[in-house]
């Protein structure tokens, strides 16, 4: 993709920062940036290849999708060894699902990189969807499968792929920690406060007492995604101490 | 999946004869033969790992469609880069179509692997396709991403996707051969002949004349497609020609 390097009109300074930022969210270097400016122009940008073809995420939406759909099958396939073909369907639809995709994006905040020329208001809820695919596809073409698979791994399985949850067989780990701590007769308390630290969005701790012991933490970009986290922790924690 | 060792039944002798076997067909050397073992075993043949859990190529299937799809998508990503994301996606459904895969898995003669308790005649037409697609799960759990695309490019990208003929410009070479001898009012002669070789299955060899000079050759299952190999071989062999 010799032509995108002659397009694209990045100055020095601006790449760097591109760079940076970009290194943060993906968890590894990047090789060609060329890729990821293309993941994050939009069709009203206009801008084409010496050829005449459009530049801008629609295709490499493409390519992402289908390496998230293979990423997510390998994962599923490994970790459900119970579950058949129609199971492992459903469950990768609900990872993938465009609700699920607009969350991630808007969580890595992808839009702060769009490249347009229409007001971002106008963009409408997918976009954050899908450029969180074309991001996808742009670590395909610059470091191959291996690389999609670790920035899958990182950022939608391990904080986001809960199986029981997915199944349906846990709606809320705050609502199961709470009916436990009632049947034990323990007393539990959230302490939530904002902790932004060094992030450009809003975070928020959260540290859970049973029984005015402090048993787990959690921090997330929302005060009831927090709450969960520490909630599963605790509720993972005290399974095994009443398996003991 | 060391628990399927346990459960396979084969001799090594019978091993040895699959694993050259399958190694012809995929091109390189298999590691594991367990998975490629579960890939050819049919759900009535009812095996069961040690916890219960059903054996047999169904849960391969699902792996093996996404990392198909992931290939075609990676593959004409590159290949068209004038193809929107709608082009994409229409081409990718005609080459993973469900017709097209039943025919690739019978020109591998796959079902002669099949471990069953049915009669092969049970299996309906779509058996093929679905064996296709588990072996190339058993392929990606085995030797990985890499091996999945090495797979594909030999046996389907290769020997059948071609894009103009994919995009319905171009229905048959055979018929594009004849509309330009005509007009160049030039005569040809297809001279077809079995050729079977050391192949298990019939194998016609085509040799094709144009004003009494051997232009191309084809070699395939049917006299259909030699046909239509040696045409292509020769409408662009002339294409060159035309240009210069």
């Amino acid at each position: 993709m010799k032509f995108i390097q002659k397009l694209v009109s990045f100055n020095s300074k601006k790449d760097d920062k591109f760079y940076n930022e970009l290194k943060n969210i993906i968890g590894f270097k990047p090789k060609s940036l060329e890729y990821y400016q293309v993941a994050f122009t939009h069709r009203s940008a206009k801008k084409v290849d010496e050829k005449g073809n459009p530049i801008n995420y629609e295709r490499l939406e493409f390519l992402g999708d289908a390496m998230l759909g293979a990423v997510i099958a390998s994962y599923l396939y490994k970790k459900v060894p119970s579950g058949n073909e129609g199971y492992l369907t459903q469950m990768r639809s609900k990872v993938v699902s465009r609700e699920h995709l607009n969350e991630l994006g808007k969580e890595l905040d992808l839009l702060q990189f769009i490249e347009s020329n229409v007001s971002s208001t106008k963009f409408g809820e997918n976009v954050h969807g899908n450029i969180f695919e074309a991001l996808i596809g742009a670590i395909y073409l610059d470091r191959g499968y291996k690389y999609c698979h670790k920035f899958i791994s990182k950022r939608v399985i391990k904080p986001h792929v809960d199986i029981p949850k997915l199944e349906g067989k846990i709606t809320s780990y705050k609502s199961l920690l709470i009916e436990w701590c009632q049947k034990q007769k323990k007393q539990f308390k959230f302490d939530v406060y904002e902790d932004t630290g060094n992030d450009k969005l809003k975070h928020f701790s959260v540290k859970l007492y049973v029984d005015d012991k402090l048993v787990s933490k959690g921090r997330a970009t929302s005060k009831k995604k927090a709450e969960e986290i520490a909630s599963k922790r605790a509720y993972y924690a005290f399974r095994k101490q009443m398996k003991k």
